[in-house]
């Protein structure tokens, strides 16, 4: 297909487009002409990848490059693709300071996940987004005065794990190739998250009503 | 305690107590001179609570101010404070654009409440922005082209509940005057929205890791 109709059909502007095939996030189409190019399934396909992680995960451009690059690089194997390309993700939170409520956080962080025998990640070094981003958010509990008990985080952790099974089986019953299953692990990743949280205060709202009836 | 003190138990420095003080984040100290005035347990208290929603929760200063007033408000009842100090917390998303993929979303998202029997926030109204956030996310499911089954979202749910349930227990658990116990329910729904994200995407990269060992 030509840029039009691939702007038409992924609802994406060919203004954008281009701005993304400058930046190397959508490989190029392939020249017919001086002036146009072809494209295929496979750039619709990472079209909805790169507006799931840009547009939904506000992931800047060039950590989704990586991401994308991370994805697709066939050099690896199939699980360090798929764990590297979640685990580059970025997040929100500033960059652990070395205070005493950081370096119990990581000390927590680190027991809780030999407990869940999550050791995977650790194997892709422990300067994993996801990994800083769990030490700061308990040691904001931490020094806000707020209660991080292990039990609560194990349930928690309990919980992820049983939505990350639910969201491979998704992936493993849509099939594909490798890079494809890569792509929609890390596309239901990032899509999924504003669900869960947006869900998570409903019910909030939800158990906060039932309680107090005063 | 005066001011100096106050930021020393806080660990906010004094001219961020001042600037809350002056954009009603904080209630004024009594005043004992023409220069100083004197703060309680309810105003660290309350500083934790607004570091909470401001520094984890990005919450801007207006919106952290209508979530405190709401939360402090003795003239409402115990849960329309609670749900609605929670519902009133913004939400990262667009506010959801009137195509068909967020129409489709709306009736999902309103069979998907009345399947489980979540009525508390409709009775807030359904602008609620977390009722917003849900419609957006799964309009961009759709619009993107991935999937966005019902019993997948109702797993969401499920777990959501379940995070829930665990949260008011803790805050039970920790008592505290009605005013107390809502401000914690809405520290503990920001303060560990990065913590559940975060377990999330090391479990993705876990199970992952796990499944596909080529």
């Amino acid at each position: 297909m030509r840029l039009k109709e691939l702007s038409e059909r992924s609802g994406v502007s060919t203004a954008t487009i281009k701005y993304y095939l400058r930046e190397r996030l959508l490989p190029p189409g392939e020249r017919v002409s001086a002036t146009q190019a072809e494209y295929g399934e496979e750039h619709l396909r990472r079209l909805r990848l790169v507006r799931a992680l840009i547009q939904v995960g506000r992931v800047p451009v060039a950590t989704a490059r990586e991401v994308l690059e991370t994805a697709e690089d066939e050099s690896l194997s199939q699980n360090t693709r798929m764990g590297a390309a979640v685990w580059a993700l970025p997040h929100g939170s500033e960059p652990a300071e070395d205070d005493p409520e950081t370096e119990e956080a990581r000390r927590q962080v680190d027991a809780l996940l030999e407990r869940l025998g999550w050791t995977y990640g650790q194997e892709l070094g422990d300067t994993s987004p996801a990994y800083g981003m769990l030490v700061a958010a308990i040691a904001s509990l931490a020094r806000l005065g707020y209660p991080h008990e292990t039990d609560h985080l194990l349930l928690h952790a309990r919980l992820a794990a049983e939505l990350a099974v639910a969201d491979l089986d998704l992936v493993e019953k849509y099939g594909g190739s490798p890079t494809e299953r890569i792509e929609a692990v890390v596309a239901l990743t990032v899509l999924y998250e504003p669900v869960l949280l947006a869900l998570r205060r409903l019910a909030e709202t939800e158990e906060s009503g039932r309680r107090f009836t005063d």
